[in-house]
């Protein structure tokens, strides 16, 4: 059976946790790179691996081995075929390989349906909270700009009010207790990794945006720490390429202001140093 | 053992997809009514049920007596017990209930990972389109006025332009094939329940606006049938309040439009007829 594909850009967080999560489960995988800035995700090509054109997405053998044993009483179309050969989500995506690889520890995502509940009732909040915050705020502020979108200071505010939020839900909530991990766990789950990945894109803002954030939340961080120590080295390697892009939008900030305050090419460089 | 306390507000999507899966399934549960309009979802008292101030949650007795057999490293704090009795967010709950209730049937929520990863998959793309676009709609539209709220022209914008992609989407991706449910399935699984629900909220905005949604979307229209259809009468029963906000509303808004056209009150009350 070929290794599973794991369609990705590790400058997106859920394609960073996904990554992650492979490699510290030694789950074989194939990366497969869609350059979100080049907008290979709207590509014909990889519209057939997911129709929605989102990344993560993995196609994974079991799925087309187990397709032959499900009975389906309408016939399929090729648009269904090809679905069904995919995942896309990286929630969705996490929950399958924790379930399909016999070697991903129990943690991860508990069999103990009790455990397993409050894992789902934190990764649902993710979506409509934490991630709406942090990513829309990241979207309007960093990406924007490069991407050729139009910012808006109205969702820019509601976006930072979310976030703030949200950390101390995180807080106040599910790290209350001083345990290492989300519910009081000494040992992280998918949506400990999925919460981490989302927090460390705010990298991307410079460091005075992060702390402004994460500076009044101890906990927050203390938190982070623990789940890049339990899925080191592989944390840090899969965000090597978020740290140079966040390297390369503040020399490009730099190099702007400088040009606006300093004519001279001298100064420029001068300032640099 | 106590029944499962259901904490909602019928006039909410997730709190009505929560209902009528208990009643289709046979699970006895008592509903506590958590009024939205009159902030009873931020009342310290709700809050202690869960700290997130939101509907539907649920404290099941199940969670009380599971959580002597956990073995947590970590002495725990009043609020994390109060935690672990609750369960908030509609999917989160709608799959435990699945779980937990062994008279559940299996296409509710299939126990073959490859099933179930697909409909984990819809779950997951709800949150961050279909429930986005259309729960944002309706904020910024309809409850905003009540609710005393600011509406931002931006915002609804937004919202219709997703919601109408998100019903595109369903129609091209996972209703693809002529199958009665998602994912060409015979039968319903909770994700067809969640998001003909969040669908069903259109209708307070008045027929005109939930046609120019849903009238191009034949599919969707048989669709959502399909689903009344295979959880009736209880569909029916968990809706009728919805139906009377609706009608208070136009109501209301006949009352303002003929009072900004009809000076005299006799023309009011013949208008009316």
């Amino acid at each position: 059976m070929q290794p599973t594909k794991v369609y990705a850009d590790r400058r997106s967080q859920p394609s960073r946790a996904v990554i992650i999560f492979c490699r510290v489960n030694q789950i074989e995988f194939e990366e497969v790179t869609v350059d979100l800035f080049k907008s290979q995700h709207l590509s014909p090509q990889f519209r057939k691996i997911n129709p929605m054109g989102q990344v993560p997405a993995i196609v994974d053998g079991r799925f087309k081995l187990f397709e032959r044993k499900v009975i389906h009483e309408q016939p399929r179309t090729e648009t269904c075929n090809t679905f069904d050969l995919i995942l896309a989500k990286n929630h969705a995506i996490l929950r399958y390989l924790a379930s399909v690889f016999p070697g991903v520890a129990d943690h991860w995502y508990p069999a103990d349906l009790f455990t397993r509940a409050k894992i789902e009732s934190i990764l649902d909040w993710h979506h409509s909270n934490l991630r709406r915050g942090a990513a829309t705020l990241v979207m309007h502020t960093a990406l924007a700009p490069f991407l050729g979108l139009r910012t808006s200071p109205e969702a820019v505010k509601q976006a930072e009010k979310l976030l703030m939020q949200s950390l101390g839900t995180i807080e106040s909530v599910w790290l209350n207790g001083g345990a290492k991990f989300l519910l009081g766990s000494p040992q992280p789950s998918i949506a400990d990794l999925s919460l981490v990945c989302e927090i460390m894109q705010l990298e991307i803002l410079g460091d005075d945006v992060r702390d402004r954030f994460l500076g009044a939340h101890e906990k927050i961080l203390i938190w982070m720490d623990n789940v890049k120590r339990a899925t080191s080295p592989h944390f840090e390697e899969a965000h090597e390429l978020l740290f140079q892009v966040k390297a390369r939008m503040l020399s490009n900030n730099a190099a702007a202001a400088n040009q606006a305050s300093e004519p001279s090419t001298k100064h420029k460089i001068a300032s640099k140093l």
